[in-house]
């Protein structure tokens, strides 16, 4: 089969390529080529696999060639990020309301309906004006984004029901909790700050906090995440049992409690670097997202949530000992 | 105050256009310039009033012109109905989605945030795979849209509202019920018949009926329809007291009752004019509609729906006599 990872270079979209190619196969097919299409090209380990194939670029660009490729199957991972799509309203609905648009717009072209996984977001959900946000929210929880990612997402989300309904695509959409914790450098994402208080002090490096202890959320690590998109592919329609958007499990942890379990795992020294100076901007779009998530849908393909913050922050020691793809 | 309507030639848009120039006043400015955008030309009484300015041609195309003219309020009616974008999906997405992005984004460019009454409709509103649709939908059930008109309205509630939160318009949007008793010809939505049957027999013409008696289905009639969108309009956002989308108010009736208030306005023999003849097309849209419809929000706003059927049906036997706008 061949597979489109849209994203491909990022940091979910290369661990998801290297879960598919150590896997070699993806509900029950054999995979024959695995593209990587991102603005930047994929790590050399990827670029180094036969059936990897690197296309770099901007993804709406690239989008009018998909129809030709007759993908079998596409995770669509691409997507400006939380903070730049609140800065830059034009780039946010180019790059994730009109780009999704034009690769689903390929992909019927090709005629083959293939099987589709966008990367939604716990994002979609906010408080209604003059109604608090229920402290869970559920698969079947009425959106109210309160950013503009989240309502692309959200707009993202009913048009693949559409197009699947109208048997262009066979599509789904998982809505991804904040996955911590990520490798690398800070990004855009307003969320960034829910590795950084791991991931620098770990390295030794001070990081801040730019909101509240307090601070609930709902987070999943990038293991399970990878798990969680490909169980989502794999399952049928029937056992989707429901509309194609799903929450992906969450473990709901406050900052508190991932300062804690920080300090278990890595001693007190360690978790003194962290230092909080609240940014209004970030403690701004927190405030307005969800402080945990339940995910019955997903629990009934058999996908669970890591069971400690503990086990996340290990994870993501093992991973950078290279342990894990 | 300097108004646009969005088809207003509309039957919807011109009788809201005489309404209003009969009122002479919106939200309590006085209403110097409408201009009204449609493909067709309006009907010649409102061409014929100073404050009116028709713009023919495509909405798309008029939108690049309208950030100059710094709208006071907008009225945004235009769309392609819901029969022929589930025949023709490129059609609903340019003219439903693309046209209200291609407004909104004139809007913005203006600079003066510009109130925006946006017609959504009750087609948001479908059953969730493997779930039955309430009976009755209220203003916060989950939307799950089973046509691609009701998928673009959904998304542009979304957009609307995200560009209201971002300061570029003041928009809300406005759900319309099956608009009934529609004077003229059968048009290509999927409710078209919900008027036909009794404009028809009015007529003394037979009618066909696609569905069974026994299918519900809430509906409002004009005069009521052109109420509520002026008051929402004019409703303050303290006053929406939640999200910008909210149901217009309805009457929840069947065709069997339909019927037998035919048969009590206006006889027997008008109402053996209906037949029954199924069409499988128009009955699977139908059956995805919801069966009635609550409205505690316009309510609140001071709307309320017709009393009954028959009080429907003299309104539009009185409308054709030239009594009302």
């Amino acid at each position: 089969m061949k597979l489109l990872i849209t994203g491909g270079a990022g940091f979910i979209g290369a661990r998801l390529a290297r879960t598919l190619l150590a896997r070699s196969t993806l509900a029950g097919q054999r995979i024959d080529q695995l593209v990587l299409a991102d603005q930047f090209a994929p790590p050399a380990d990827l670029v180094a696999d036969a059936r990897v194939r690197a296309i770099t670029g901007s993804l709406l660009e690239q989008c009018a060639g998909f129809a030709g490729a007759r993908f079998d199957g596409v995770f669509h991972l691409a997507s400006a990020v939380s903070g730049e799509c609140e800065l830059d309203f034009d780039l946010g609905m180019r790059s994730n309301l009109d780009s999704t648009r034009a690769l689903l717009d390929a992909l019927r072209k090709a005629g083959n309906t293939p099987r589709v996984v966008f990367s939604s977001s716990v994002a979609v959900f906010g408080p209604d004006p003059g109604k608090p946000l229920p402290a869970i929210v559920a698969d079947d929880t009425l959106p109210a984004p309160q950013t503009s990612y989240g309502t692309q997402k959200l707009m993202c989300e009913h048009l693949i029901a559409d197009m699947t309904r109208k048997g262009f695509v066979d599509g789904r959409a998982a809505r991804l909790m904040t996955v911590t914790v990520r490798p690398g450098k800070p990004n855009a994402a307003a969320s960034s700050f829910f590795s950084g208080v791991i991931r620098e002090p770990l390295a030794g490096v001070e990081a801040l906090c730019p909101v509240d202890a307090s601070v609930s959320h709902p987070v999943l690590s990038p293991a399970r995440t990878i798990d969680a998109l490909i169980r989502i592919f794999e399952a049928s329609r029937e056992e989707l049992n429901g509309r194609l958007a799903l929450n992906l499990p969450a473990l709901n942890v406050t900052v508190q409690q991932m300062l804690d379990a920080l300090e278990s795992v890595a001693g007190p020294k360690v978790r003194a670097l962290v230092k909080f100076q609240r940014d209004e901007r970030i403690a701004g779009i927190v405030a307005n997202w969800p402080q945990g998530a339940s995910a019955a849908r997903a629990k009934a393909l058999g996908l669970t949530a890591d069971t400690s913050f503990e086990d996340i922050i290990r994870q993501y020691i093992a991973d950078q000992k290279g342990s894990s793809p």
